[in-house]
């Protein structure tokens, strides 16, 4: 034992609480361990199924892995701040956490489009592997950064469902008209194509589907659909739902509150985020086999959009994400490289996923 | 302070090296903060790509997250103990954890089969979602219980392809009499059909491949085998990998060893490997459709293995498999659980990821 431990030992006695054996030479003077106490404000109703839940999860293994020196309280919208404010909230520092979708921030950095759902994009697994490996993840900072706010995956809904519809969809003619609630870039194409897209807070599309006064209506797949109700309220369930073949969730963190946390706390929250993302998936994949089967039982009718339709659906998705690629530098290189990934994987996934579920 | 703090302390004296401030309040007696030491054995060799390199992630990871209150050392196959004998070195002590492929044990746990890669069994985002929502974690729990090891999924391989061979399979007739390296249920299979498979260490499958001391040999996906240079020995890269549509990578937990741990620490090996599974698929996704590129380029001739092949195959697989269910009354339950969830998530994925997939 160093003699300088030996004379510090009076002190010991009335500074310690407890000791611990540390590797920490005992002539450098440990800086107190400071807890903090964080808001993560989100975007999702109280314990709304796989989101508002992958958001409650997500703070509570932070607390436990970090044992309670990084505390998180989590808002429902509308609690602290309203859903479309959580952005705004974050990088003002109003809460150091956010949870949501990116395609919510459009407005404010159009290429938030880019990293949420693409229409006819990336898979689930393409997306994770492109964000973390494929250069992903710098292009995400790089749009964020402007705002003091650095994002990460927490959570993937997987593919979601084309939507409900109460008139049926036969041909490109039906499109015409029709009165559709789809957020997004799907909505655009909705749109393009002549559908009149309608945006409305959740709480009224189960009662415009029944009036009428929307025809259908996008949501996300059957085990949120089911737990909403809307097969009370639609007679037709579509598929594909070519507009999210994957739908990133994402952790908004403020930039200043990350830099000032230590590293071990900085590396817990982001190893957090990454098993969030593992999480939600599996929460989807498993409880939305199970809910299907309870929509089929129940009585619901799926139905697939014709070729027809998926191949308009398809060209105009192409031209709104060109469009949106061409708004700015930044937007074309991300397109680029989602593109570039997206011919490498396909051949790949041809190989394997594909034939995988063909065969079945 | 508790007397016995106090009493404590003349001991303090002589034992401690460091001591930390902490935000415990002073009328608690704080368990000492140890740290740890612990040692992770491994199947792989030393930084073999995607598996070796996501053992060592996880362990940065977790000395990263603990602020080195547990660091591990990672040892490459041979080093203290060789691969196959991983399972026995973590049950008895010698390593606090292991990493490796369930399918190596089947000789000590025969379940442990159905936990790795299952011949026509669900997919990579369906073996998540069953293990982690599904039921599975405790079956697989209870199936390792009696060894005092808790396993938890650290990675998975995505979809690996059928194998490289030197002789074309047009029709069942090609089997008969085929040396194929292949381990697993998927080898018994090939076994049944006709083939003589062989057991070699990996060091010895590129000369045999050359020399024609076997015909065909599965390894795992372009991302691995590309860097095995296996395409330099073998002409044809055969397709689908119906013997594993996805391989799970476990990490083997000494019981006792985890128990002794803060409930902190124990959070961060348990999210930390929930993490590892992410980043493997992430790597296995993108590197996969990278390397599939490559080896196109070099000239690997690309063939799928013909509709009556494939079906004779899962025929053979289900009668295997059937056996190995027949063998236990847990065996039975395992292969119980994991068929209602497939038979579940089927129509789901036949929604989905089929119609993704088929589209492009």
């Amino acid at each position: 034992m160093h003699l300088r431990s030996l004379l510090l030992l009076p002190l010991l006695a009335f500074s310690l609480i407890g000791c611990k054996e540390d590797s920490t030479p005992a002539n450098q003077a440990a800086a107190p361990a400071q807890t903090f106490h964080w808001k993560m404000v989100t975007t999702w109703p109280k314990n709304a199924p796989g989101t508002g839940t992958a958001a409650e999860r997500l703070a509570e293994r932070v607390n436990a892995m970090s044992a309670g020196r990084l505390t998180i309280k989590v808002y429902a919208a509308g609690e602290l701040v309203p859903a479309l404010e959580v952005f705004d909230a974050v990088s003002r520092g109003t809460a150091e956490l956010g949870h949501g979708t990116p395609y919510y921030w459009k407005g404010k950095v159009p290429a938030a489009q880019f990293f949420g759902a693409v229409p006819f994009g990336l898979s689930t697994l393409e997306m994770n592997a492109w964000l973390s490996k494929g250069g992903g993840q710098a292009l995400w900072d790089e749009a964020y950064a402007p705002f003091g706010l650095k994002p990460l995956t927490a959570g993937n809904s997987t593919m979601q469902m084309g939507g409900w519809f109460n008139k049926e969809i036969n041909s490109l003619a039906d499109i015409r008209g029709l009165k559709i609630r789809m957020p997004g870039l799907g909505g655009e194409v909705w749109s393009r194509l002549g559908a009149t897209t309608v945006v409305m807070p959740g709480g009224e599309i189960f009662t415009s589907l029944q009036s009428g006064a929307i025809d259908a209506t996008d949501w996300v797949s059957p085990y949120n659909d089911l737990a909403f109700g809307l097969h009370k309220a639609a007679k037709y369930y579509y598929y594909p739902g070519w507009q999210e073949p994957q739908s990133v969730l994402e952790l908004l963190i403020n930039q200043k509150a990350f830099d000032a946390l230590p590293a071990d706390l900085q590396a817990i929250v982001t190893e957090a985020a990454r098993a969030a993302t593992q999480d939600m998936m599996d929460d989807y994949v498993y409880h939305n086999a199970l809910a299907l089967d309870e929509l089929k039982k129940s009585g619901t009718l799926l139905k697939r959009f014709p070729d027809e339709v998926l191949q308009a659906m398809q060209n105009e998705s192409e031209q709104v994400l060109g469009e949106l690629a061409a708004q700015s530098e930044l937007n074309g290189r991300i397109w680029a490289s989602m593109q570039a990934f997206q011919a490498l994987a396909i051949p790949m996934h041809a190989l394997s996923e594909k034939e995988l579920y063909d065969w079945r």
